[in-house]
């Protein structure tokens, strides 16, 4: 199943289930956070509105949002470092997201800002100190992120934080894809940039897969229904090509990843 | 004044208003936290209760947990680094925390428990690019924390989230001070392990004093009420020590901060 969260004509969050194009409401389910419960038998409205005409919200609202580094072959390449035993983990908050379709605000502060296509997963089940063999019993879908990064900030210090939580930066959406329709380890993941194709790599190539990542994640704190790990981008980041490419007004970002969709969003330099 | 978070007779969360060793609840108020509004002009029940019988909780329950490394001048000559021109940000969950008096839970999978005392600073009144000549009228007030940091785990990899983050390992308390009671930047500041002394400091050595942490977070996100900043701890740290010191099942931990109090957990191994 597919299901986006989006503003409903109040201007208040609604989840609906997608079929085709229509969206069919989820009565009383205002967003997929720590307090949803079984979304997949929740009956929806019968009747449905235009998935065209909505304003997407991100798909979740996370209590907690893990992110890491350098989990793909070719981009640990590009960055020159040795192939690590332990993901490398950072955080970014629930404020760090908007939706598909909402504009990646450029700050004035920021001159390095750049995009990182990656797959999200999205917690459905609570736990803590989940075994590899059990992750996907915890897992209620997937969707895309365009983990954008203030580069500037980000090598500010040696951790990454400031680089990487900027308020409304990180899209996430459009849809969410109930973990029984998609194989995470074998999605073809890409990024274009204004058209062209900047990345470009299937999850495959992930170091540490998801159930490893959620296995990792919850050995030091209990995962929560809504929590999302984000599972690395590939290689052709923008800070690491020569020349450098960095976002600015006006460029369009899309991700595509195989089985979900695509994540389009437009840049905008914030006054 | 003096604020403390408590459970009820149910075993539901309160706030109550500390007079002496008397504690007048706030009716109404059950966290301080995101919702929070004007908690000194709040109404306190006339009768009260004595502070010794409570289970206190940590003091806020944050959104956002921003932590601040190698802020004293002491504790980053220990760690052989130069002085930082940006201050060292990685974060904590709120389910990271814990109230005075509860256990510091040592997990199994760590054999490097380590204490950090530290002054924590809590927002009042949310803001966006706060300048620092402005930063005290968004903090409602001062605690203490113990940041209990996993070493073998915060050094996995080059970001520390994975020894910061553990459930149930920080204790903030015991109580709330308003920020019109003390000046953040003249406290004294220790630390005693089973009563003998581990750290010893003063705020005035802080690197990064409270303005500028208020202002270089919320330069990158919104601060909220609630939210807390973990401002770094002194050096003496059990890692740095030769021979190095670990927590122990048992052992008592009290951090102690002028014009606050005493942040007192004993250890427990768990489970």
């Amino acid at each position: 199943m597919r299901f986006v969260a989006y503003q409903d004509e109040d201007g208040a969050g609604a989840i609906g289930r997608l079929d085709g194009t229509r969206v069919h409401r989820l009565p009383g389910v205002d967003r997929i956070d720590r307090a949803t419960r079984d979304l997949e038998n929740t009956p929806a409205a019968e009747t449905g509105v235009e998935l065209d005409g909505l304003t997407l919200l991100p798909v979740v609202r996370p209590e907690k949002v893990f992110c890491v580094g350098l989990n793909y072959r070719a981009h640990v390449e590009e960055t020159g470092r040795d192939l690590p035993d332990y993901p490398v983990l950072f955080p970014k908050f629930a404020s760090s997201l908007i939706g598909h379709g909402a504009p990646i605000t450029l700050p004035p502060e920021s001159s390095q800002v750049d995009y990182e296509a990656e797959l999200a997963v999205v917690i459905g089940k609570g736990g803590r100190r989940i075994p590899r063999d059990r992750a996907f019993e915890h897992v209620l879908g997937y969707t895309i992120a365009n983990d954008v990064t203030m580069r500037d900030f980000q090598y500010k210090t040696h951790q990454w934080m400031q680089g990487k939580a900027w308020d409304a930066s990180t899209p996430l959406g459009p849809v969410l894809v109930t973990a029984d329709e998609l194989d995470p380890g074998k999605l073809d993941i890409s990024l274009r940039l204004n058209g062209r194709e900047m990345q470009s790599s299937n999850t495959e190539r992930l170091i540490f897969d998801v159930p490893r990542l959620v296995e990792v994640t919850s050995q030091f704190t209990r995962l929560e229904p809504g929590d999302v790990i984000l599972t690395g981008t590939p290689g052709g980041v923008g800070y690491r090509r020569d020349p450098q490419v960095f976002l600015a007004g006006g460029d369009v970002v899309e991700v595509t990843i195989g089985g979900i969709g695509t994540l389009r969003n437009t840049v905008l330099a914030e006054a």
